[in-house]
C-alpha cells in the first residue's frame, strides 16, 4: 500500500477503505509517511470529503493510535457530554456533577481555552488547588465513588488526532466536516464511554457560524456514534450570545455555583437541563427527555447536586471553602461599566469579539505559553431583545490592567448592535439529532 | 505575507495576487515554506485552479528562480519548439536542425525519457561522443556559428520548477492545467526565446489522454506566452499510435537521418514540416505556414538539412562517420518479429503500452538511476489502419536479453487490437491554437 496512490484515490472522489485509512494514520503516526503527503491527503478530503463509513474509519483508526480507556469494572453507563465551544459556556462544570448526582457515570475529559472562547480545565482551574492532571487511577478511582471527575485529555489519548490536528492548523484543513467530526469522536470515544450527548454551538460565537454547518458536522459525529455503537444525541444550539451573563475564569465558577444553588440566569439553566435529561436518557435513567429534565430539576433545588459538586472539589483537592464562600475566589482589582451611547433595544452581540474582549482582558491566551489571569473578565447585564437606556451599562468589565482594559472595552463597545426596533426571540436549542 | 493565508485564499477559490504567487514561490525555494504547507498550496490548485493572470505570474515566478538566458546577442528570432512527449517523437532531432538551415536560430533545451516516453537527450547520447552538457558560452557560440544547438536543461534554470515538480510527484497534484502548463513554460521562457510552438499530444500514448485536456494545456501555455510578450503556436497532434515507426533511441536517430535525407515515415516527415513552418511563421521568415512548409521541404531535398545536422553533430563532439554510416550506431545482438495471429485491420494500438514495452528491453528506465540501452527497442511495422494477414510481422523487437524480451513482447502484443473492420482514420494535426 502507498500513500501516493490513497492521495490520489480520495483527489479523484473515490472511497477510501478501511485497510487504507488505517495504514495511512498508522504510518503517519510512526513517521512513516511525510507531513507533505499527510497535508496533500487532508486538502483532497476538504474537497471530496469522506462518506459516514469512511470517517467511522478515521475515527477509529485515530482512536486507536492511543490510550483506549476500559470502564467496565465501574458499573452502570458512562455518558460524556461534549461541546464544539461558545463564549460563557460553563454547562460541563455545573451538568457534570448534576447528572452525577442523578445516577450516572461522567467521565469527563474537558479542554482548555481556543481562540476566543474558554476551557473547562481553565475555569476549575480558578479554584485553589483543583488538580485536573489526576492519574488513570485515580480519576476510575473517583468515578467509582461519587461518579464524577473531571480531567483534562492525556496525551496518551489520540496521538494521530493530535499529529494531524496540527497539521491541519497550518495547511488550511481544519474546517473540513468528516475531520471536524472524526478529531472530536476519537478523543471522546477513546474514553470508554457508553453515550456521548454533543452540543453544537452556532452562531456569531461559534466556530461554525452557520447553522447548516453545525448540522452536517452534529449528523456526521451522531453517524460515527451509530457506526461505532454508541449512542448519541446532538444538541444544536445558539450561540448568537453568550451564555449566561459571565465570561472569564473565576467569573464563571461563581455562574455555576449559582445555578447549582437554584438561582443563575435562565438561559444557562436551560441548555443544562436539556442537555443532562438527554445523557439521562441514553444512560436509561430516564426513559424520556422529560422524564430526565424533572428529574434534574430535582437535583438542582434539593442541594444535591450542589453537593455532588462540593465532593468532586475535594476529591480533586480544590478549596471547598471557595465554594460555600465564592467571594474568596480569585477578584479583579477594578471594574468598568460599559455605558450604552443610546436607547434601543440589543439587537445584534458580536459574541466572537465579546469572547476576544474577555481575552484582552486577559481570561485568555494568545499564545500557547501565555498565563490566564482567573479573576478577570465580563459580566454581560444587557442580551439580545433586552430595552437599553442612554448611559445604563451593558456590561462590567473586570480587570488588573488599564492597558488591557482599553483595547478590550473599544473591542467590547464594538460588539454590540442597539436598534429602535425589539429584535425576535432566538430559540436556544434549535435543532436535535439522535444516532 | 503568511503562506498560510494564501492557501485558505485559493482553498476558498479566490485569486492570488502576483506579490502573494511571488512570495510563495520564492519563500518555498529559499525554504522558508514547508513542503507541507507547499503541497496544500498545490491540491488546492489542483480542485480551484488558477486563471491565466495567476498562471502567467506563477510561471514568472519559478521562471525568476533561477537563470534567465539572454540571447540578444545572437542576430535574429530565436524560436524553440516543445513537446508534451509521445512514444517514437523524435521531431525535434529532425526539426532543430532543418528549421536553422531556414536561417531561424532554434536554441534547443530538452529532456530525458520521462515514464513510458523516450528523452531527444537519451536518443541524441547514442551517437557516440554526442555532448548534450555544453556550457553557456559553448550554447551561444554555437548557435552565432550554425543557429542550432541541442542541450539538456542547466540546473540553473527554474529552480522553484524542480522543486514544485518533485513535490507534485509524490503529492498527486501532477495533472493540474495551470501547474503542467506553467511548469513548462517557466523552464521554456528562461531560455530567452522570443517564439514557442508546442506539440500538445493527446492519445493513449500521451500523458493527456483526452484531448479535451491537451486543448486546455495548450490554451493555458498560449495565455501565458501572451501575458508573458511571446509568441506561441500550439499544435494539438495525435498520439494514439506511435510517431513514425522506430522506438528506442538509436533506431530513432536512424529514422531521423532517414527524414533528413529526404525519405523516412509520411507522418513524422507531415508533423516535423507542420511545426517548422508555424517555428518559420513565428520568427517572420515565411509569411504563412504554406510557406513555410514550402521553404523546409526544399531544405529536407537539398541535403543543406542534413548538411546542417552533421554540422551540429560535429560542434557537440559526436562522431559524424555514424551519421554517413548509421550500421556503425549501437544496434541490438537479436531480432524478434512480432507475428499477427489473426488476419483483419490494425484498429487499436495501446501506445502508452507500446512505449513501456521499449522501456521494458531497455530503451527506457524505471529509477532514475537506471542506464539505458541505446541499441534496443521497437520498429513497427503495420500501424492504425493497416490491413494485416496472420502470421505476417506486426513489428520487430531489436533486443539484448532474453528475459527483458519475454516481458516486452507479450506487452507489446497486447497493446495490438485487430478488427475485421478498416478503423477510420484519424488526423494527425488536430487542431491549432494560436497566443
Amino acid at each position: 500500500m502507498r500513500a501516493y496512490d490513497i492521495i490520489l484515490k480520495k483527489r479523484n472522489g473515490n472511497r477510501l477503505t478501511k485497510e487504507e485509512i488505517a495504514f495511512f494514520v498508522s504510518s503517519y503516526t510512526k513517521g512513516d509517511i511525510p507531513d507533505y503527503q499527510a497535508s496533500a491527503l487532508l486538502m483532497a478530503i476538504y474537497f471530496q470529503a469522506m462518506d459516514d463509513e469512511e470517517t467511522s474509519f478515521l475515527t477509529e483508526a485515530m482512536m486507536n493510535s492511543g490510550e483506549v480507556y476500559d470502564l467496565s469494572s465501574i458499573p452502570g453507563k458512562k455518558i460524556d457530554k461534549h461541546s464544539t465551544g461558545g463564549v460563557g459556556d460553563k454547562v460541563s462544570i455545573i451538568l457534570a456533577p448534576l447528572v452525577a448526582s442523578a445516577g450516572v457515570t461522567v467521565p469527563m475529559m474537558s479542554g482548555r481555552g481556543l481562540g476566543h472562547t474558554g476551557g473547562t480545565l481553565d475555569k476549575l482551574e480558578s479554584i485553589p488547588g483543583f488538580r485536573t492532571n489526576l492519574t488513570k487511577e485515580e480519576f476510575i478511582s473517583n468515578l467509582k465513588k461519587i461518579n464524577v471527575a473531571m480531567i483534562g485529555q492525556s496525551e496518551f489519548i489520540a496521538p494521530a488526532d493530535k499529529r494531524l490536528y496540527a497539521l491541519r492548523d497550518v495547511t488550511g484543513t481544519i474546517e473540513s466536516i468528516p475531520l471536524i467530526a472524526s478529531s472530536i469522536m476519537s478523543k471522546k470515544l477513546a474514553e470508554g464511554i457508553d453515550g456521548l450527548v454533543l452540543d453544537v454551538k452556532t452562531g456569531s460565537g461559534a466556530f461554525m457560524k452557520k447553522e447548516k454547518d453545525a448540522v452536517r458536522v452534529a449528523k456526521a459525529m451522531a453517524a460515527i456514534g451509530r457506526k461505532m455503537g454508541k449512542k448519541v444525541a446532538a444538541l444544536i444550539t445558539d450561540m448568537e450570545q453568550p451564555l449566561g451573563n459571565a465570561i472569564g475564569n473565576s467569573l464563571e465558577i461563581k455562574e455555576c455555583i449559582e445555578v447549582l444553588k437554584g438561582r443563575g440566569p435562565q438561559d444557562l439553566i436551560d441548555i443544562t437541563l436539556e442537555l443532562g435529561a438527554y445523557m439521562l436518557k441514553l444512560s436509561g435513567k430516564a426513559n424520556n427527555v422529560a422524564k430526565g429534565r424533572g428529574i434534574l430539576k430535582r437535583h438542582l433545588s434539593d442541594g444535591s447536586a450542589f453537593q455532588r459538586f462540593k465532593d468532586m472539589i475535594r476529591l480533586q483537592d480544590g478549596d471547598v471553602n471557595v465554594i460555600d464562600n465564592p467571594s474568596l475566589l480569585p477578584s479583579a482589582r477594578y471594574t468598568k461599566d460599559l455605558l450604552s451611547e443610546r436607547n434601543g433595544y440589543i439587537s445584534k452581540m458580536d459574541t466572537e469579539a465579546i469572547g476576544i474582549a474577555s481575552c484582552m482582558l486577559g481570561a485568555g491566551r494568545e499564545r500557547i505559553e501565555d498565563k490566564i489571569d482567573p479573576a478577570v473578565g465580563i459580566v454581560i447585564n444587557k442580551k439580545l431583545g433586552d430595552k437599553i437606556k442612554k448611559g445604563e451599562s451593558l456590561a462590567l468589565l473586570h480587570y488588573n490592567s488599564e492597558d488591557k482594559l482599553a483595547e478590550a472595552y473599544k473591542k467590547l463597545q464594538d460588539a454590540y448592535l442597539i436598534s429602535s426596533k425589539r429584535p425576535k426571540k432566538r430559540q436556544l436549542i434549535r435543532r436535535i439529532i439522535m444516532a
